[in-house]
Parts: structure tokens; C-alpha cells; sequence
């Protein structure tokens, strides 16, 4: 397993005081490559831990599975480079029969924040969904959608030592944390959320409420959809596709959720007094 | 050419206080479709706007092209879908043939934040750059980079109607602001910047500070390495992968510049008094 954080000399530079030297914690990004089948499928970076999750859940993003069943193994190459400190950024997938294998769609790099890679034109960016969410209806109160954004903070252990990596948290409509995951991607983080579901035969997320710590661009709401993940809460900006989307596909949007208030800009009916 | 900015109805959750319905501006996120020769070359989440410099410097940060000259035209295709929405979502560039067509590299989708999609291997991560930094001289005064977060802050139009968007600036070591771009995606800013500065003529940018508004990730050092700027400046975080490919591509880089502070991961030596 790889070092989440690690350590690096650095300056301090302070507005009319003397400059100093000191020893900063860098939240750690490295390349993992992800074969299925044996064949390249995609080069993401990430912080190193929970790399199965990730794997797991950027093929359920992708919907090329949806059920543990699909996924029978992942494991780490560990002879691919001929040297060692790659051994643990190579995994190794493979899909049920029952699936078509997704190798053949993507072969590229993503960076730290991807989430959609591997379509080749505009009209593909949408995916369709293998758990559509159900009727609108009341499901997590104001009170505990607010407090999810401290009680994600609480958990960020990887962000107390580095102020640098994002965090997702699956939560209880009680406010209960199911599973929470840190990565220097937002979009990773998720992947890792939902890859720990399908790993736990948890798919479809229903009943939960995702909190995120970043903003909530078009393809955290895609992963929600894709996972059924029927409430998703930012704690920074939707855009407009985010937006257009969770009103498309019934997730219910909240956005700039701190300091005790939060925005909802698609589906308010899931969240009551 | 498209809205950057587009208004949604939301309601406003406050705790101990009415829910009240609002009219929210959203930052617009759409997918461009970028073509090379003719041949599907990349779709990329973007905010629009500044989308000729989005696709030359996505290009300039791939290696692919280095001088204006590469680039002799870049046009929006007006008549590919057929459905008026999509007319500016599409563009077409043509490279010299002095440099060999990029097209076959990518056929991919990239998120808002992409950066690297491309390469198929742990190995092909790191690129070269066309112009390598030379000594690490005394650069840009402390004082003045402190400062950069505040003058980017204030040329920020989309934020201050959105507080959704970043920002990359790139500045003159004197403080004075040279381009300024806003996206969605962290790496769109500054691919925006970066395109700018080859369609007029003024690459590599050697003397020139940029400064980012969100992380600093291995992708950004990356753009930066490959445009030749020697400093790179961001308000939050770096990642390990980024201070390290600082380090060897010789970019000065800081991080958490804020409040009048800032951190200095690599190559201090560009800062003086």
C-alpha cells in the first residue's frame, strides 16, 4: 500500500515578518493504472489507498458494472515495471462474462479530477443509468442535511495533515456515516464511495445522501445517478449541467452547504422539516 | 458565442430561519468538442467563452504545438449537428504540417478538470517540454507575489456573479496582470491562458508569475513546465507529484497564498526580498 502523505522542505514566506524554513505534509498523487481483462483501460491519478473502491466504482461511474458479481477479482500487479515503487500503482480487473468487458472504450490518462473520460462525442457525455431513482419524496430533514458538512470534517484525516485533499461521505438519512473516502480528486473520492458499495454489495445506494467537499460539477451528479444515490449535497458551486442533470435524473442538488445553510437547486421535495 | 453564466431557481435552506425561493446564478459547464484535421481529437467540460485559447493551449500543454505558427486556423463548425444549441460547442483546428498531427493521441472525453488525458502508461505521464527553465535567478520580489491572490481575486467577473469558477492569472514580476481567464475546471483556466499566449505570439513566458485559484495539482506544474513560465503560485494545496516535477522541471512553486502568507515547495530562489 502506498503513502497517503508524505514530507517535503519548504519555505514560509509571511507578510513583514522573516521568512522560515519548515518541513510541510503534501497529500500524496500518484499514477494508478487499471487493466481489465489484462488489457490498459485507463491511467488515473489519485492519492494512493482504497484503490480497489476506486476501481471498482469508476467502472460502476462508467456503467460497465452495476453488481458484485460483475467485478470477481482486483488485484495488484506487482511485476509489470520491474521496479518497486510501481508495484502497488498497477490493478488488475476482471469482468464477469455477463458484462461486455469496457476495455475497448478507453485507453487514456485522467487526472486526479476526471470522471468521464472515454466518449468521443458530445452526445455521449450522458450515461443511462441501471438504477434509476423512484417517486420524490421526503427523506433526510433540513437539520441533518446542514450538519453533514461538519460531520464530514470531522472524519477528514488525510485533510488534517495535508489541508490538501477532498472528501466524500455517504451518510444515513439520520446522518449516520456509512463510508467516507479522501483523495486529492473530488471525483475520486466518490468513485471510491461507490466502489465500496458495489464491493459491499450495497448497489443501489438508496436511502443515502452523498456530501461532498468541493463543488458539484456535472459528473458527481452522473456518479450519484449511476450509483442511486438519490440526495447529493456540495459544499462549494454546482454549474449549470450539474444542475440540468440532477433535475433530469430526480437527484435532489444542494450546493454551497456551510456555515449552517445550503442551496438546493433541483428536487427540494426530498428534504423536509 | 455562449453564456458563461445562466440563472436557475433554488431555494435557500437557513437553519433557524424560513426556507425562501431564489434565483440562483450558475457558472454554464458544457462540453466543446475539439477536432484536429478533421478527426475527433477531444470533448472537454468547459465554462464558454475564450474557447480558441482553450483548444491551442490544450494543445501547447500536450506538447503538440509550441508557436503560432503551428496553428494556422482555428474556426468554430457551425453545421455538424444540426441542432443550434451545439453551433459554438464544436471547433476545428488545423496544425502545420511542420509538426506531426496530434489526433491519433486522444479520442477522448475530458472533465472541466482534465489535464493529461492521452498517454496509456504510468511512464508516458510526464512530458517534455519545448522550453526548458534555465538558471533559477531572483525572479519576483515576496512582497509582489503575495499580493497576486488578491489582484487575481479582483478580476474574477464570473465568480463574483457565480462563486462558482476558478481563475489562473498570469502576471509580469511587477504584479501587473498580463491574461486572466475563468472556467469551471481548474486546467481549462490555465489552458485558457496558455492559448492566449501562443495566439499572440509570446511563448515560451519566461518572466512571467502565474498565479491559480484553486489546488496545485501535478497537472498544473505540468501546463506551466510546458509554457515555460517559472513561477507558479496557487492558493491552496500542491500534491506531491506536483512539488516533485517542480523540483525537476526547475518551476518555482507556492502554495496555501493566502492572507498575506504563502508556502514555497521548490525553487525559493526566484523570490527576493
Amino acid at each position: 500500500m502506498g503513502r497517503r502523505t508524505t514530507r517535503h522542505p519548504a519555505l514560509r514566506i509571511i507578510a513583514g515578518a522573516d521568512t522560515r524554513r519548515e518541513v510541510a505534509t503534501l497529500a500524496v498523487e500518484e499514477p494508478l493504472e487499471i487493466r481489465v481483462g489484462g488489457a490498459p483501460f485507463v491511467v488515473t491519478m489519485r492519492t494512493p489507498g482504497d484503490d480497489m473502491d476506486l476501481a471498482a466504482g469508476l467502472l460502476v461511474s462508467e456503467g460497465a458494472i452495476w453488481d458484485r458479481e460483475h467485478l470477481p477479482t482486483i488485484q495488484y500487479c506487482t511485476t509489470v515495471s520491474g521496479r518497486s515503487e510501481q508495484d502497488y500503482n498497477t490493478l488488475s480487473l476482471t469482468v464477469s462474462p455477463d458484462v461486455p468487458e469496457p476495455g475497448s472504450a478507453r485507453t487514456t490518462t485522467m487526472t486526479s479530477a476526471c470522471g468521464v473520460c472515454g466518449v468521443d462525442s458530445i452526445d455521449e457525455v450522458r450515461r443511462t443509468t441501471h438504477f434509476p431513482l423512484g417517486p420524490v419524496e421526503p427523506l433526510v430533514a433540513a437539520e441533518v442535511l446542514l450538519s453533514l458538512p461538519r460531520r464530514l470534517r470531522e472524519h477528514q484525516r488525510v485533510f488534517d495533515r495535508t489541508g490538501g485533499v477532498h472528501a466524500a461521505g455517504l451518510f444515513t438519512p439520520d446522518g449516520e456515516l456509512l463510508c467516507l473516502r479522501e483523495d486529492v480528486g473530488r471525483h475520486n473520492a466518490v468513485d471510491k464511495v461507490i466502489g465500496w458499495a458495489l464491493r459491499e454489495d450495497r448497489l443501489p445506494l438508496g436511502d443515502t445522501v452523498l456530501q461532498v467537499s468541493g463543488r458539484a460539477s456535472f459528473e458527481l451528479v452522473q456518479k450519484a445517478s449511476m450509483a442511486g444515490i438519490p440526495v447529493l449535497s456540495a459544499v462549494s458551486a454546482p454549474s449549470s449541467l450539474a444542475v440540468d442533470l440532477a433535475v433530469d435524473a430526480r437527484v435532489t442538488l444542494a450546493g454551497f452547504s456551510r456555515d449552517d445553510r445550503a442551496t438546493v437547486y433541483a428536487h427540494p421535495e426530498r428534504i423536509h422539516d
